[in-house]
């Protein structure tokens, strides 16, 4: 199965580990959101300007990407968990 | 009877099947909202822009999408039920 | 009397019957709200777009049309009850 | 004295009597706000567009209008009770 | 002093008394918030618009106004007490 | 240090004293908020408009400026309390 | 790892000291929020504009910066800590 984002919309696969304890329970770094990080897997065709014309996404398939830990939609595509989102969303792309 | 979306909405049928256990109670997966899954069955002639001019939707009828647990509104056609909703309601299409 | 709807505004004559049991009492179908049906008796000259210029309504006179449960304020016009509404409100144009 | 409205604003004259009891007691209809007629008195010189130019208003003096119970200001004119409110509170022209 | 207000705002002095009873008490009329008159006594050079163009005010330095009870903010200048208000404050201007 | 305000903003020095009894406590002088003095000490290049063109601010440095009583962020320059704001939360220019 | 912020993003190291008492306990100064200097170490290629064009930021790495204290999305860049905010977080640029 295919997901084809929809306009400025487009589908993650997160892939930082959830920091747990060795006793398994889940500590907050800071009362403050941290980001998550994730590979863009699709994008929208983009969002549509007021004047009608659409303005194609700065992402493209297989950027590793930040975001924040609230951001998007569970979607399970083919089994496995991925995160639908706006482009808006995404803070950061990475680089090695 | 046929139904004729207004602008940026567009007539949905739900596909996906409730998630309930065998003894008939429904279980949420998560605290996140999961989207739901459904084919486009009419599409308004889209939005207005700002310069007046009218943007023609991106899905068709025929589309299979993927949509918001609480997207849309409920409507009866010939005894079924459908969605009526904002396109920008709809996270993705679907293809095989 | 005949009422002229201001700008994006129509006038909607409601046709559907609400839904009640044999007792008497209304009874919710579900905890969604639901669309009535109605006909446009009257529609506006349209709104006015951002570089001034008029966009006329989509519907018009005579449509079957149907609009969330709370669209709308009530007005009497020789002694009917219709509903005033911006066309925003319009979900679908009805057709046989 | 003769009052000019600014931009969108328009002064109205109420015409429509309150709804009383034989007793005195205004009870109202349904729980959905009614709207109340009145006529134009005057008529500011329009909304400035987002290029700059003024929109002339629809409605003009000696209309007859339909607008929401609450619109509006009270503002005496000349001793006599009046209300002042933007163009868009004003729901219908009425003709005869 | 000199105030000049800036962009869209304009400097006004109230001109109306307070309603009080014999006794000294304040007694408002009816719940709704009733208009204010005075004087314009400086305006700004207008509000930017979208194109960056500055769109002149409609009011002029002797005007005089209505505008609601609590539009503005006191000023006091020269040891008198004036109102800082923007332009979208005033509901009309008056003539004799 | 230089302080070059981003955009809009703009850096200012309250000259305004406070108003305090001789036994040193601070009496309000009505329920409204009060305007407070200052001087411009830096300006931003201006805001940037929809058409992507920059507007340059209407404030220059060494104006004497009105600004209400909460605006801006308190930013301590070289030892010296000042305040970083938007122009927009300047309310006029004084002259002598 | 390189990270690249995302059109109106940009990337902050803090370098402002927290103030603490020789206690060791955080005293705030006011009730006001202050600003907090950091430096630029990306930033993004700029937000799309209303007629589609990107509009490149204002501030460039190395410029040191001032942004309010609650500013931004705390992340770790090769184990040290950063900051992720809009450019308009930005309050100032600062030169020596």
């Amino acid at each position: 199965m295919k997901v084809i984002p929809l306009n400025d919309r487009v589908l993650v696969k997160r892939t930082e580990e959830l920091q747990v304890t060795k006793g398994g329970i889940y500590i907050p770094d800071t009362a403050k959101e941290k980001p998550i990080e994730g590979r863009i897997i699709a994008v929208g065709s983009g969002k549509i300007a007021d004047n009608g014309e659409r303005v194609p996404l700065t992402v493209k398939p297989g950027d590793r990407v930040l975001f924040g830990k609230y951001a998007g939609t569970e979607i399970k595509v083919e089994g496995e968990e991925h995160l639908m989102m706006r482009e808006d969303d995404i803070l950061a792309i990475l680089e090695d």
